[in-house]
């Protein structure tokens, strides 16, 4: 869990009450390589905090998988939309390696967000910053050439993904063709 | 200001303190047609909430306008990305109508959030209504047709939005030609 409290840290002051209930309210689980943990039409039920491992989240695009996040080592994930609105999600949520993360259920989370002002906080901040990271994808998206997104991709990213996650994994998720994409990292020397 | 307190009253119960610090913290102002509130590379600095009048979202792909937000009366609106980074936006902000609007400052808002948990509270429902707002028009633009997207666009805006914008903006919204929206229009009955 020192990941984890590290992670918080970063956001906001707790106290130590806070610090307790947020720690006793996540609960650790392992989970298998290649395991769905949220399916279509599936309600998110738990938001994850990935402690080792490698996670992601896609939708279905004309039976065709399209990536649109990845999370390793002090990361949270979830089908975010379907979570937050506790809605039926049109995402799928996978471990694409053996994981070890802490989850906590919605109810749990939202029950400690009436607890103080800080634990409201994490709350507001993880929903600015998954605003923020959906704007960011589209736009460049939008503006920026395949060479141009793939390399604020090696940016962006945490090493392990970059390294780890198989390339047409991150082809979809940058909306690149897969034989585009080998084509520029075999252009691009440090990737 | 009843209505700011009515639809804050919806998502939070407030105390008179509470109550008082908000409305105390925003400002009333009067904006005239076609007058841009905040410009691509600015950042933006203001939260509004418009009382009367119609302003809107959009940015520029390949020199066209893409609408990406409309309120009128009784909703916020503000380059959502650029106010809660206080980074340059990619967006415009501009009042479609002469406006009443009342406005609150990043500084003062996020000084707010600090007071209270019921406080806090409302930068969560916001960024997470915006969240989802951004999630469901890329949903749609990826999973409905034309038809199908201006018919979701009737029951999900006001009525006001719905008869005063004009055509070819409601068309950029939904990334549809505006003939095509035309055609639309002309088989929906009800529009």
């Amino acid at each position: 869990m020192e990941q984890l409290k590290e992670v918080i840290a970063q956001y906001v002051c707790l106290n130590g009450d806070d610090w307790r209930l947020l720690m006793d309210s996540f609960e650790t689980q392992r989970i298998g390589r290649k395991t769905i943990l949220v399916s279509e039409n599936q309600t998110a039920k738990y938001l994850y905090f990935v402690s080792g491992g490698l996670l992601r989240a896609y939708h279905l695009e004309d039976g065709e998988e399209i990536n649109t996040y990845f999370a390793c080592d002090s990361q949270f994930i979830t089908c975010y939309a379907s979570f937050i609105s506790q809605s039926p999600s049109f995402e799928y949520l996978e471990a694409m390696e053996d994981s070890l993360v802490h989850r906590v259920s919605y109810e749990t989370l939202y029950a400690l967000y009436e607890q103080s002002s800080q634990l409201e906080k994490i709350g507001r901040i993880l929903a600015e910053k998954n605003y923020l990271c959906v704007i960011d994808r589209i736009y460049k998206m939008q503006t920026k050439n395949a060479r141009e997104r793939y390399l604020d991709f090696l940016i962006s990213h945490e090493k392990k993904i970059v390294q780890r996650v198989p390339l047409h994994h991150i082809a979809s998720y940058l909306g690149i063709a897969p034989q585009s994409l080998s084509r520029i990292r075999k252009e691009v020397p440090f990737s």
